[in-house]
């Protein structure tokens, strides 16, 4: 038996910069650790976070004076971070990169007189700190919502969601730039959840079994699970939490297995179901990685 | 009988203010006056200059001494403007400020890092002239045209010929959002000739008879004629250069007129045809002026 892994499975980049940091500034910390919001859904990793002392607050107003607090990947909101300056707290900011340039360039274009279009969802935590950035109008567009009408304006701005797909990016895209003089568009959309789509495609090509690892409540787990439904047939295709829901039956007469997992799945628990499996095989089970047919912006393996 | 005359026949505006800058130049000038390629291609209207004295070079190069030197509404190459100014000839710039805005914008982009696209015909006067601003990379794209391979290229700049359909534009900024990290569209398209279009569709439909006035060579006049013939039985729409085409057949047992005209029609020709569609009627006909469903950005009438 052979198992092939993805190399997009499990956290993608920001996640694990960001879970990285709040195990390393706990573990040198002198002073309690908090993180704003939590981090990451993913229970295990949760439990680690508080085995480490580090606890969770949904608001600055709430953590203790001394406490060291960490941004989370999805960033803040621009009120919440100026309280934590003003409160002198220390401060680690482990908002994402790539959320990083939405927030700065929400800030530079509504400065230059731009109208901000923000495409995505205005309940989702990213979207709230972005839009926090703006420092005139703007207008949240979630998918296929029309733009809507914006009487004087002459020059709009479009900017997305990181996770947003890139269709509905481009049709707002295109509809502003004939219903105003001038759209500066900034695609801002992270690749990393189409790429680990992509790949979890080309591997049920592969592969006669695939198991995909995450939680039962990750939307992105349980589309990976129903591309691999799509490919193969799909009670040969297993979504699971952790090792122990996997049953030997589902391997029998079957030689080639496929691993995904989504982009909150730590690496352990992945390794874990992995190493279930192996078990599953008489004499143990051969591992190698999947070569997509791209190369992966952020590669976990 | 009567006749509805469309609000947006004729010049547009941009063709009447040069052609007005030409008659006006002509008529003060102590100097020899000259422009710079063909203002239009209207037979009547360039006898009109050459009654006046206006002659037409080709080239700055063949521009005698002290000649006062028109630019057309396409505008010029800088090149060829250098060198008018490099020869001390006194310049009046025709270029119609549609134009003049595209070929601003091609050098501030250029000048500002980024990749030029200009969605149009690199054989159009306006196009070589616009192209020749930009300060850095550019690409012309013909209609349904894709984007070539730009490798390296972060951000582009989409701009348009004026007279361009917004269809192919919205779709060249569309696709530009997802292939680069910023596109910045500039939407340069005057609505002129689509509105022109649009009222005469909209005229076709209220009357039984159609007159479309322009010359046979003028494709934007073909096209209103077609546009007419798609409404009306086509034997009821009539593309004519001038009023002795007319013919009196054309008109018996009906009592709505319509007349339209192309952008190079001059406004003497329409009221020539009008004159000459009077002669037909029993007591002349009523005139008056179509009541489009929109406001034109620049009505004739």
């Amino acid at each position: 038996m052979r198992i092939t892994i993805a190399r997009t499975a499990g956290f993608c980049w920001g996640v694990r910069r960001t879970v990285n940091k709040v195990f390393e500034t706990s573990a040198a910390a002198t002073t309690p650790v908090a993180t704003l919001g939590p981090v990451i859904h993913n229970p295990q990793t949760i439990e680690k976070f508080e085995g480490q002392g580090v606890k969770v607050y949904q608001q600055v107003e709430d953590v203790p004076e001394g406490t060291t607090l960490i941004i989370r990947t999805h960033g803040a909101v621009v009120p919440q971070q100026a309280l934590a300056k003003d409160r002198g707290l220390p401060v680690i900011d482990g908002t994402c990169p790539y959320v990083k340039f939405p927030q700065v360039m929400a800030q530079r274009l509504s400065r230059d007189g731009y109208h901000l279009i923000i495409v995505g969802d205005e309940k989702h935590a990213e979207i709230k700190g972005v839009a926090s950035y703006a420092e005139g109008p703007y207008t949240i567009l979630k998918t296929g919502e029309p733009i809507p009408d914006l009487p004087g304006v002459k020059k709009v701005a479009v900017i997305s969601q990181t996770t947003n797909d890139a269709t509905h990016f481009k049709a707002v895209v295109a509809e502003a730039a004939v219903r105003f003089r001038e759209v500066r568009a900034i695609n801002t959309i992270c690749y990393d959840t189409a790429e680990r789509q992509t790949e979890v495609r080309e591997l049920a090509r592969s592969v006669q079994v695939l198991i995909v690892v995450g939680g039962r409540m990750s939307a992105n787990t349980r589309h990976l699970a129903e591309i691999g439904a799509e490919i193969l047939p799909p009670d040969r295709v297993h979504h699971v939490e952790r090792a122990e829901e996997l049953e030997a039956a589902w391997f029998e007469g079957f030689e080639e297995i496929g691993l995904s997992a989504g982009a909150s799945t730590p690496d352990d628990v992945i390794e874990s179901v992995a190493a279930q499996i192996d078990t599953f095989a008489a004499g143990g089970a051969e591992r190698r990685y999947h070569q997509p047919s791209f190369t992966p912006t952020h590669a976990n393996r």
